[in-house]
């Protein structure tokens, strides 16, 4: 190889003190050190070395002196100047540095917290009441058991080899229907089948939004949403208001900014739990169409009422196909599945796709085989029946017991649907207060992962659905306990003793 | 709102022909236009808008006036003026111009080639050579059925909900075992499940790559490693050679360009059936090992041998922890399971976890947990001896009746395992005949498809897989009338017919 360019790289100073073979040895090692010039390289002759630096045949003699003698060359008699084959043996051995190879990444305590939430929903000496998931014994596994044993030997093979991404054919249609009767009215070539609705999520932000975009979100709002937008580097525009839509700010943000998407939770927001009205909804569509606004309408919870029926989703009344709607069947049946949807304009899901197949192809193809004979012979309505008595009486003796034990530290709203109960301490903060129920036993996520800014310190959610009511209760118990400790070791204050002299 | 902002950036050009009421009217239009004037907003009184441009009040008067005669404001009197309230009616019923939002895509001719491939590899009426698909008869679907009917119902219902971004425990270790009798040694820290190793492939490119950033591909290569890379702005360094590996051109790249990556199918690579040597395993990793370069090696194929075994996988010598190694039971199993997993560093199986929980929070269960007690009921090996006779006659099949039938036109190495044949025309085009082939029931993928590169115009791939014996002889016969079409509407040349006087 033509090493010539890199040693016309080279500057030496002849006003360095330096002697100049040293500074032009000292060049040639770095670049056989970080092997630009690898094992068994011919360097140029003496007089090349001369030429090149302008220097004495004596500089360049001793320059090469000097790297023989460093071990990194080797003069061969009659042939020339060379690399010296075993140099690298050391580097040889060296590993990989690993940590400095990825490409940077907005690191922050919030990084890893879906990850972490969805590892450890279940451990069995500590509570959690942290994780959105499902009561596991809820899931219809006798039904898929059945389905499975009767079904599956009469399943065409193929259904079980590569199949469209957008999704397993008689599943997307038979998701048109379910959508049909939810009001939304779609079709099959508007609808997708994804890895879970966070795959939704994922996708339309890679699709819609560049670094320095617009987004508009709740706040607060689901922690999966924030993290996506704060990796592609989008700019969050926060809606504040837990019980109402403040149509004000988000016109006021659409005129200023332009913005890209609005995310929204519309039904039972995690974590506030907050529902938009049907005139709220309304208000937003209109709002939308005038501005162009993309509103994505992230939806796991709409079944899950305990109360009224909440309105009929965004989407319902999207006559201008502003709104791309997701779902999933993780709340409602199994987290495991991994299978939501996605229904939006053809455009948009011709796109999607065309990202999802490098992503992972398609969806995974048993459970979307499950789901279809699932939802086909009817079982799902019998199953949200079912799953919505169960959690309203969690959701009651959760409340129930938080305002038994906990009353005086503890307010929050009750929600009409949903996972998860808002919670905002009197006084102190959550994060305080999580450090103490670790210690005694329960968990739960603080408030400020489900912001985008620096928030209050003083709210944190509660999940109602994983445990029975006998656990719920206990967890409150040793949430209880917690406090106790807290205030056990609160300095006292001259308030607290009142009639304690002042020394 | 305060519109004087606005006001404030219209530059009134006071030589221009156009009136300057007009100039300001029109600007005025296009702000309530475009939505940064919505409606209701009240616009400043005509002695303001003299101010600010300086004009007289007749010039105020008249553009207003203009803006009335062209339905844009109205004015009330004693209270100002407005921009319409149904101005925007239009616009309101205008559907989101869906096509216009998406962010900027690197649409190439292959762009969804892969959604494609995958979408329709097992339709009856035209027989497809095109998607590496393992026969859908060969699924143990039986055994499938069985652990489902058997086991199923004493599962931890827990092992269907949330479970680690890294995957199933139970089979992360049993993925250890299997990878230890492949002479790999790993720990599962170290190893992580995948969505298919098509999601390995492109959580490994976000973690490493920039735009801009050297990769090295073999060439040719995976169609959706291409694609990965492409869309991510990698520039792909090609590394030629069907048969061995140019580590002399390989060394150069690394001198000189510092790529962040070496994409490599190291057994059976696909399309060209190319399997490295031993040797050129030891010395690749020699040279990875002197560069610091990282290797991903992709082996989907190398249980699928039909006759030596081929050397142990590159991450078997890999002391230096180079090599990120990927398997699947896509082509071995059934690809629905869309189950694959990744060997590395327990760096890079952090990392690639934190992307991978915005992706899709973690891979199926289902399949996880069906995998799982299907490798440990060691049901996989007498599997993977049954497919390889029966891909081994496949692949003879289909040889015998291309040179029986297809013998003048066509030349092609016979590969010793994996699922393809990679032929080359002795004369015409691969894209020509996949036309004519297409009209005659059958079809294949052109090799310019896995290249990055325009490359020779003779190439394409046939998949000996997906179909029996019989249909992979009559999809020759097929070819070989696509042949007698093209040669029979091919205009006849004077050598054709030397006797033909020339006129």
């Amino acid at each position: 190889m033509d090493i010539s360019k890199y040693l016309m790289e080279t500057k030496i100073d002849a006003n360095s003190h330096e002697p100049m073979y040293l500074q032009i040895a000292r060049s040639i090692a770095q670049r056989i050190i970080d092997n630009t010039l690898p094992k068994g390289t011919k360097l140029p002759p003496e007089r090349e070395l001369c030429n090149y630096f302008g220097v004495s045949r004596t500089t360049a003699i001793n320059a090469y002196r000097w790297l023989e003698q460093e071990g990194l060359v080797v003069t061969k008699v009659g042939s020339g100047t060379y690399v010296k084959e075993n140099t690298n043996q050391q580097s040889n051995t060296l590993q990989v540095p690993w940590s400095q190879l990825f490409i940077p990444y907005p690191q922050t305590p919030m990084t890893s917290i879906l990850k972490e939430l969805v590892s450890t929903p279940y451990a069995s000496e500590i509570i959690s009441l942290a994780t959105g998931m499902p009561d596991p014994t809820s899931y219809p596994l006798t039904i898929f058991h059945n389905l499975f044993k009767e079904r599956f030997p009469t399943a065409n093979p193929a259904d079980f080899g590569y199949i469209p991404t957008e999704g397993y054919q008689p599943l997307r249609e038979y998701l048109v229907e379910l959508l049909n009767e939810q009001g939304i009215a779609t079709t099959a070539d508007r609808t997708m089948i994804l890895s879970g609705s966070q795959q939704g999520l994922y996708l339309t932000s890679k699709v819609l939004l560049e670094r320095g975009d617009y987004v508009i979100v709740q706040s607060p709002t689901y922690i999966g949403a924030i993290q996506i937008f704060q990796t592609i580097g989008a700019r969050m525009l926060i809606l504040p208001g837990e019980q109402s839509l403040n149509l004000d700010i988000l016109e006021d943000y659409l005129i200023r900014y332009r913005p890209k998407l609005f995310y929204l939770i519309s039904t039972f927001n995690n974590p506030t739990g907050q529902v938009l009205t049907e005139q709220e909804r309304k208000d937003l569509l209109r709002l939308a169409a005038r501005h162009r606004l993309v509103i994505l309408e992230d939806d796991p919870y709409s079944q899950l009422y305990y109360e009224e029926k909440p309105p009929l989703a965004l989407k319902a009344w999207d006559t201008n196909e502003s709104v791309i709607y997701m779902g999933t069947f993780s709340k409602t049946l199994a987290p495991g599945l991994r299978t939501g949807y996605l229904t939006g304009h053809p455009a948009l899901i011709n796109r999607l796709s065309l990202e999802k197949q490098y992503v992972d192809l398609h969806s995974n193809n048993f459970s979307q085989w499950l789901l279809y004979l699932y939802l086909r012979e009817g079982y799902y309505s019998e199953h949200l029946k079912f799953i919505r008595v169960l959690y309203k009486k969690r959701r009651d003796s959760l409340v129930k017991a938080i305002r038994r034990y906990l009353g005086d530290h503890i307010s929050f709203d009750v929600p009409e649907g949903g996972f998860y109960l808002w919670c905002k301490l009197k006084s102190g903060s959550s994060a305080r207060l999580l450090q103490e129920a670790i210690k005694c036993g329960v968990f739960f996520v603080p408030g400020q992962a489900f912001y985008t800014v620096p928030s209050e310190e003083n709210e944190f959610r509660l999940c109602f659905a994983t445990h029975p009511e006998a656990v719920l209760v206990e967890g409150i118990k040793r949430l209880t306990t917690a406090f106790d400790h807290i205030h056990k070791s609160k300095p006292k204050t001259i308030d607290n003793n009142p009639l304690k002299p002042i020394v």
